[in-house]
């Protein structure tokens, strides 16, 4: 540490923390008009989606204001509207390269974009005002360099800063998708970039902003990400400096210190040199990672910087596994979010960041439980009074050239130990808990299972669990006192296990 | 954090950083009596084993004093020698599960160390006087749960406290190595280990000692490491008191804070509370870790704490990795261990921490550099006059439950990219750099290879690396500008790659 960020560290760990508990919220920049579309919408009808939100456990509203185009007319980027013709068709020019069917679609959501502005009505404006109305933090969320839809060059929802500057890439010889992110290397990045932060800090009047670097978390030419740290540092000491002492600044990372680190996203500096007042630690898409190393972030930042658990709206086991159905993607429930903040909040989670857990459309699989979700995932003592479904899952995103590890699936033999551990929380004693193995191929009724060394009994076979494998599931009640369960278990016969659960009921 | 930690670390904080460089040596309880066996010696000449490190770079020696017996004639526990009846045959009682040819070798350094017990010599006693002496540091090492030879539970080591309580150990239901570990959990093994380390600060007079909770680095009950997380850090509290202000106290434990913390050695914790003075992180025996998260480690631990890089003897790409010839062991050369030293003084390491790094038979295979060893990797100044070579290797100590991550071997497909990634220190434009990818089953000389983005040149093949891999070795020449090295390569066909290295020459 060099002085000046060890003085900033002091100042840091002198101030109090701020209380625990709450929930950040994201909402994106176009979901609204996706689930809105085919109507003409008042401004009064548009301020009162943020309504919903009001007296629950919604501390901060992170609005999301770009993907790779502004979802506003911008100065100095793409809006998602700037080209398309109104009186033209479904397949005019914008949405040559889309399907018929998701022209169509692509078109309601765009003219609806385009309308509201046609009308004077900006509706991120609306909900920054309408959430302060209600005594919520208005935040504007700002993607750094998002990805979507990449595969297609043509695609309507890409920049002409981004169609135009191919050479800006940050690896030219590949075309996956995070290739094709901008290179913060390169000065005329940074400047776009930082030209529509302060067309955004001009534009709106907010608490607080975020840079969203986990849209899509790659900045860098690999191996290159150490010179990229510094000049990201740079980059937020004018953050810091255009936004003032005043209006406070959130970043997303990943969820591992040395990812995040090695992707040249070093927040441990950003924080103690003080550039930084929240850090929300995430997987990027797939699914919740359930094992982030909360406590290690905890100790990594200073005490006055507020530390979010981001969760993710998939819960996937591991790249590839299959839910109920044989369908590729499911989402978290009620159950596993309350598991998931529960052990985090433990670990020293400040706040549970909730990312696409969206009203409608991008949504959990049963939606009718959101009012609820929103009522009890941000506190302890209303987790505590729900059971709660602590599921494996895995960390998504890897710095290149990492070895990305997953748990599952585990190829079992006859008789040959293997072990998994899963964070669950705190006070576990107080509930009853069961261990739920899901096993491809093989009756795991007679394994001998173990949790944290104490013998765990079968119960009896579950199955179409949401959220679940489509596998079998093998049901053992367990004993639990500890925050952190470690299964051991024994099989009797080769197959695999493709999911693992440890759930706490009351 | 609580008050009395943050107090803690402020003050550590505060203090100056020692300077960084120096090597800390550990010698083993045993190794001088196994490769001086079959003589009579003087005190003199036991003394005068210190000398070779005199003028050198080491600056602390660790003198290890115990395995599971003590190497001394102890009042609290088993002695090496106890039991030994030096006029009875090699297949006495002792040595009774032992081969003949074991039993043979063994009683032979067993006979020295029962020799020197008889002629009034203490050789570690002697060593720690010679050490100050020449101005090196002295230190003694105790291991905390010492497992060699736990499959053969009447073999020769063990202590009787081990044999005859069985019910102390972590896990009672399994027979692997780890398993037999005795059990902190328990007060009955705290209190023995204690009571050692009260016989040791009682015996002999040193600057410091080492508890080496990474031999063999598991001391609880699988998932209740928590619980004696708390329980080790009152150990500490209790060894700080023992020793007193002016003796200082170090620490070995695994080389990720997650993995530390999870198998409860919670060496931020320790460090924070002022109760270590020393942490070393490092692998546990099979080879050194090259990727160690060096500069998350300086960041968790105050600044007034010394942090070394711990380096084993052996260098193994993967589990099951098999070296010229064949053989599935190999060492570490002076020009690997630069490599491992350049890139962990560049990462914040103080010092470097050679284990199993003897003057012989525990020693690099080709231990003719020894002395140049000595004189070289401790400081950057001395590594720089020569090459270096940065291997892959991986990290062999993982929590219970935790999923072990190896970034080789790669199993390659046609015209799919792969990515390695492998830290290689500061100042590396100074040098040529050249990439090694040994590779079975495919001819890799016709690769896209890249490092860091810029394509490197295919060389030629090399074989008989020593060490190295018993696959041919594709060299390529590189271009290198970072602190790591991200290896991009596109096969031309299947294969398996087993060895990556980044060799950097003057």
């Amino acid at each position: 540490m060099d002085r000046r960020a060890f003085l900033a560290s002091l100042t840091a760990a002198a101030a109090p923390r701020s209380s625990q508990g709450g929930i950040v919220l994201n909402e994106d920049a176009n979901h609204y008009f996706a689930t809105r579309a085919g109507r003409r919408l008042t401004a009064a009808e548009v301020s009162s989606f943020i309504d919903q939100y009001a007296g629950t456990q919604v501390r901060d509203l992170f609005i999301n204001v770009n993907a790779m185009r502004a979802g506003f007319r911008s100065k100095t980027r793409t809006s998602f509207f700037d080209g398309y013709d109104p009186s033209g068709p479904d397949n005019q020019p914008l949405f040559a390269s889309a399907s018929p069917s998701e022209a169509k679609a692509a078109r309601a959501w765009v003219h609806l974009a385009w309308q509201l502005d046609q009308d004077g009505i900006d509706p991120y404006r609306l909900w920054l005002e309408r959430a302060r109305h209600h005594r919520i933090g208005a935040w504007v969320s700002v993607r750094m360099n998002d990805l979507h839809n990449v595969d297609d060059e043509k695609h309507y929802l890409h920049s002409e800063f981004w169609k135009t500057h191919p050479n800006l890439r940050r690896v030219p010889y590949r075309q996956d998708q995070r290739d094709k992110a901008l290179d913060y290397l390169h000065p005329e990045v940074r400047e776009h970039n930082f030209q529509f932060i302060e067309e955004v800090a001009a534009r709106y009047s907010f608490d607080g902003i975020e840079l969203d670097w986990m849209r899509f978390g790659f900045h860098f030419a690999a191996g290159r990400e150490d010179e990229g740290a510094i000049l990201l540092t740079d980059f937020h000491r004018r953050v810091r400096k255009l936004l003032g002492p005043k209006r406070r600044i959130a970043v997303r990372v990943p969820s591992r210190p040395e990812t995040a680190q090695r992707l040249g996203l070093d927040a441990v500096a950003w924080a103690r040199e003080g550039l930084v007042d929240i850090v929300t630690v995430t997987n990027f898409w797939r699914t919740v990672d359930n094992d982030m190393p909360i406590d290690l972030w905890r100790r990594l930042l200073p005490a006055n910087v507020t530390l979010c658990a981001g969760l993710e709206l998939g819960l996937n086991p591991f790249p590839g596994s299959t839910a109920a159905g044989g369908k590729p993607f499911q989402t978290n429930s009620i159950d596993t979010v309350r598991g998931s903040a529960a052990a985090y909040f433990h670990q020293g989670a400040d706040r549970i960041y909730l990312f696409n857990y969206m009203d409608s459309q991008t949504a959990m699989d049963d939606n009718s439980t959101y009012p609820q979700l929103l009522r009890q995932v941000g506190e302890l003592p209303t987790i505590r009074r729900h059971p709660r479904r602590h599921v494996v899952t895995y960390q998504d995103t890897w710095a290149p050239g990492e070895k990305a590890a997953y748990k599952l699936p585990i190829d079992v033999a006859a008789n040959r130990w293997f072990s998994v551990r899963q964070p669950v929380g705190g006070e576990t004693p107080n509930y009853r808990a069961a261990i739920r193995l899901g096993v491809r191929g093989a009756d795991a009724s007679a394994w001998e299972v173990r949790c944290n060394g104490i013998p765990a009994q079968f119960q009896r076979v579950e199955s179409n669990l949401t959220p679940g494998p489509d596998t079998p599931v093998y049901r053992f009640s367990a004993k639990l006192n500890n925050p952190e369960a470690v299964i051991d278990a024994k099989p009797t016969a080769a197959g695999r296990v493709e999911w693992v659960e440890i759930l706490l009921e009351l």
